[in-house]
């Protein structure tokens, strides 16, 4: 999964000369680190090669820090879809801005990376704790987001004109790439700006963090779906309820659904191909043994039942097929055309789902992701995203952070668990 | 509404001879009644004109029972779609029948009506304290449901040889009428059935019953979906939000939502016909002015944009246009033609909203109903349904309460706080 | 229940004449009622001995109205324990003052009654749209509330002070007679001042009003407390799990938590007297059967069993002794004595229960709720609260409305469904 | 907090020899582990000085097994107070001892340890998919609980007369010491039994085990009752909200319920101790300055006010002063003393906490802590736990596990967040 070349360095701005105001607290050391393996033969391999086995730093306030606090201004965007939980972010920046650090100057920069481009005409929010207060018991984003980059001269222009010192970017992939751009402009510029980003997705697909905010938020909501489509299902004769869930790249949320929710009895992710033929057999199978069926496809299942259209989307992701409402058709034709009436029902709780505001134990997780980020921002830190790691946050180059994504391993733990609950056939051809 | 000549008057199988085995119970009075009309006026229009105002049998246990309890076999059938309660209904029959009246033997018919058709080869359930106690924790209904009637001589033939004494039909219009087929058939062979409906409509809509079980939780249900649809909207510049919610005839629900969650923008019955083109222009109005919006439309709202077709599904409703899907569509049309760059998302909570388990209010309400049913067919009534007027429960015979569906009144009370919370304008055109 | 002489009639400040701001609504005649009675005969005899049958004035907006909204202040209070809803109920006022009336000035007063005595140094809060936006997401009120009345004199003097117009007293019993005192001190005074009264219990206990804001929450949220008391209760050996709800001279959120929960076991209620003798001898009966027994008991059950003390609290209400720590320690006790382990786990969720927002069908209520004292107070009614009666609002005399409470009836259908569901002896001697 | 000569070798039965009948699966290698430590200076202390850093077996199923799953009897015990997700973990040990396996025998003990002692007279109770269907939907155990361990002779007689071959613990510290007797006593009459335990801790307090199950759980559910303080504290002039939590040595849900609750203003943890008149000044301020706060209690801080009484619960737990009605009542004693009029409300939410259903994050944890604790068994390990390290299930000996408690470290980083949320004193002296 990981090559020893990859590279674990933070960027820094340079030398931390400030005191931290904080107080009564364990400062972090700055050669403090959380190994990436968790066995001693990897380790090994790396120290009997004579090199340092790849770790991460460790999140966490600094004693001695970068920016002067009572001259800093920092601003905040939220870009891409909604995911539960950005409000308890936003929020959880904004409070240790201000409560731990004395920050006095934070812009909420609306509708994502449109909101550095003066061309949209956005005015930037004034956040102060008033503000958040109670936000995060809303889903959404109080900042509004948008898709896709901007011109990134243009955008650091913005901070710049604004002086702006910390930029803290809540954001997926993309995001990331962009809050790269924008650290790596001002750099050449020869600007003292930290750009931090909070990896948003609520897929939990991002390699090197093992848990993002959001996810089991999602897992939560889903299970009111999943509990529909099993009623719906069971409520009629040869009952079919079909539920599709997030997860372009990475099957998790889907897969947790079937851990959460014993009923469902066909999983499809995007890890683990399959025929049609082989599911809608299996299908019949499954009516003709116990009359009601239950399927939670995950979106970016199937995508091979597609022809590439090569299509993008504004935020550069390829455009995907419907998988949902692909398989409701080919369902639906397939009986049809065998003669078996069935009764299927589909549900799509996508935009019920990431527009909830966090559970609390995930608002929890969110208010600690967000206090770490302002950490490394107030250490001048830049280039990276806050992870976690091991039980403990991390700080993650993102161009590291953005080079794979996390997907569910087929021969793994967690899909086995998933098809013994469903007792699908292992492959459908 | 109400004409004169209506018919408030509930079948008797004969003479209740049997006393009731309930104990330190107050019985109801064959003579008592919930008046119809709330109003001096109305009451003494029919005293002078010499009739009797109309009013309805008074629900509740006889002193004296139509049916010996040690001989006698009930059965139960859910029809049409699902709605929340419908477990408890069922529950509260089998508790009633069993504890109440000590009565041994209680089919449950599968898959609605079909379960009386033998070619459909479903056996019945038997039904005790034990097999249903939890089952109102559940959505859905546990005895599976179907659409549309069967045929009326071959359902008589299953309960007359089942020797069914009282049967139980939780269902809609069309199952009402199916159900007063049942009694009317029964009563040509000489047979003692009685005929008991539950009405069951997630809409609200059944004239002569002021309250119906399912619409609480619905109503409850449905604010997550107005909630997550104002977070998207709110989450995106130029953002819409619109949520299709249930109501065929009747806007109960989606006008319930917009006094639930004032974030609604636009709420849009069958009851109030609109121009499309007056929608899009109040439509772009709002967005310029506030940059988003959010929109309620009931299922059944609009109808005049589409050509009937004349179609009509297995329960021998008129198949509607889809409203939800016309509209997502024409909204991004218009946008697109008009260049300005909107972000809609559709949300179809339906199914959703209508599989869940009713919530506690709600369900005691249908321990009650069902209560009630349970004492009308120990009392040889027939050909009715309970009903809930002025907070009593009553008797209502079929055919008046399938007479006419419940509307809502545009000049009325409701409608009127709905356009106050709103903002939308009264009549687009 | 009911005298023929008492009172319906509901006070008027003197002749509406302006016109109401309020477009495209059907506007309610004076003339308009709803009957007290339900039935016919009662009616009848009202008639024959030529008295007009009593009836309520039917609450909503009038054509003409009393006050100049662009002149007119209002105040709101209230009163007493926390209750689901206060906030919609504040919200719902302000809304319709503003949107229906144009009403710009409306005063919040802190800490119920004490805002409206200067000696307790209370600044009044300015009400808007913009301040109560999102207050309904959130229990308790966001104005404070105290208990007791203040001085009357005092009181109607700074109303006059502050040139008040409508004041909204939303709060019980005890609160509604102070309303009362209000509205004649300024009468004597001659101030066109008009009360409104919101009746606020969640006991649901307000004769004259069928139903009442927070209840339907409350009997929600007991299911929470009910659940645990079973699972604490099963899960143990001999274990009893013992509920206290509140209801303090009327036991309906106790009954209907059996309704919604056949789990439990015993409930008592103030309606019922019992002996605790009677009591410990079924559930050492129980416990042998059953191995797990619930209990649920209302606030002001077996308040024979205390020794009258005769102290008040400061709402005036009688001090009752604790019933809830008396029975546990009590049934402790008894089996302590007769050497029979059990496992007691006693739950108070009182306050869990009155701090919750109100649930979404609930807080639609409490907006018509609110509309209608608007509508009231603008049509310079006073002396009154708004009530629900036979599915329609209505206005209530306060004299009438505390004259006596709302009581389960022992031998009406409520409670024999509590019977049929606990399975206790319906006597327990 | 770990010494070098702590052993984390899991005990084995014997050789592992029969094929698993688990297909497609990834098996888990006898040396695969997981480091205890994430930090490369410890781990180079280790080979320094020529000895092995400490670490974990990694959980999983293996190629051969110690079992003939056709001849193999099970069993589990739930012990100790209640926890969210016990039902989850019961029935997943049920559904991989029956779908990956292929055990047929499994028995239910009822009430602890009790249930393995003849004397008690309780019948084990057979388990089967069918059986433990919908039983995570419930709280509490659905097998009963008791506290305390009973003759470990007897209980071995038990075990070797059913035949047992894997017994599984669901409980605490006690339980699990009480396991190891088990297993010890076992291995003395040279009997096959495997002791597997989950350890169950809603406290979160584990050493050794970074998450237990329930945790996310009561995190959740103690949010309801913040809530609830903060509104009653909130709705009254100088109202304090008092709220007990668990947390016996570790303040884990305390101090979580801040992070999640920004409106409490004092937290109070074992781990941090208090002076009751630093307490009461800093009260008073807040007061003065807000006029109302919310005071979050752990049920194990400020034991250092009680003196110490000696005396044991049943499960051997030192008895704890009551810290909730203690700082009651010591709260209003100050302030009466000082003449300030106060509000208090106490809120003491643990029943209604533990004995919620899992939430469905927390639920799919426990399927997978069930499942590991299976594959354990089933490789013939014994006197070993469950455990989750660095994102790994683990096995972890038992006398590693109840070696030392998980407890906050007070200049740490959840604290620090803590204080910095609360703006409480660091030091209250």
């Amino acid at each position: 999964m990981m090559s020893g070349n990859l590279n674990f360095e933070v960027s820094r701005l340079g030398e931390c000369t400030i005191p931290s105001p904080m107080r009564g607290v364990r400062f972090v050391g700055d050669e403090e680190h959380v190994l990436f393996n968790s066995d001693l033969n990897s380790i090994r391999r790396y120290l009997d090669a004579g090199n340092e086995p790849p770790r991460f730093e460790t999140a966490g306030p600094r004693e001695k820090i970068f920016f002067d606090p009572s001259k800093l201004a920092c601003g905040i965007v939220t870009c891409g879809g909604l995911c539960p939980g950005l409000n308890d972010v936003i929020r959880a920046i904004v409070l240790s801005l201000h409560h731990h650090y004395g920050v006095r100057t934070i812009y909420g920069f609306p509708y994502g990376y449109e909101g550095l481009a003066p061309k949209h005409g956005h005015q930037p929010i004034m956040l102060n704790p008033q503000v958040v207060a109670q936000i995060n018991e809303m889903g959404g984003t109080m900042l509004g987001s948008s898709r896709g980059n901007q011109d990134v001269s243009i955008m650091v222009d913005t901070l710049e004109r604004m002086g702006i010192g910390v930029l803290f970017c809540i954001g997926g992939d993309g995001t990331q790439r962009g809050a790269l751009d924008i650290s790596e402009e001002a750099g050449k510029r020869g600007l003292k700006l930290s750009v931090i980003g909070i990896p948003k997705t609520i897929d939990n697909d991002v390699s090197y963090v093992q848990k993002t905010f959001g996810f089991e938020t999602a897992v939560s909501e889903a299970k009111k779906a999943t509990h529909a489509a099993h009623s719906e299902a069971a409520g009629a004769r040869n009952g079919i309820g079909l539920v599709k869930l997030m997860g372009r790249d990475s099957g998790f949320i889907a897969a947790y659904s079937v851990l959460v929710d014993s009923q469902v009895t066909f999983c499809l992710i995007p890890e683990v191909p399959f025929a049609l033929g082989g599911l809608l057999g299996a299908l019949k199978k499954r009516l003709e043994q116990r009359s009601h069926a239950v399927i939670v496809v995950a979106e970016g299942a199937g995508q091979e039942l597609f022809e590439a259209s090569g299509e993008r989307d504004a935020s550069g992701n390829i455009k995907y097929g419907d998988i949902g409402t692909y398989l409701r058709d080919a369902i639906r034709d397939y009986f049809r055309r065998i003669g078996m009436e069935i009764n299927l029902k589909y549900i799509d709780p996508s935009y019920m789902i990431r527009s909830q505001p966090a559970n609390p134990h995930d608002s929890a997780f969110c208010l600690l992701m967000g206090h770490n980020a302002v950490h490394a921002g107030m250490a001048g830190r830049t280039g990276m995203i806050v992870g976690f790691w091991n039980h403990q946050f991390t700080h993650v180059p993102i161009p590291l952070a953005v080079s794979t994504r996390k997907k569910i391993d087929p021969t793994g733990w967690v899909w086995s668990s998933v098809l013994a609950s469903t007792g699908q056939p292992a492959v459908m051809k």
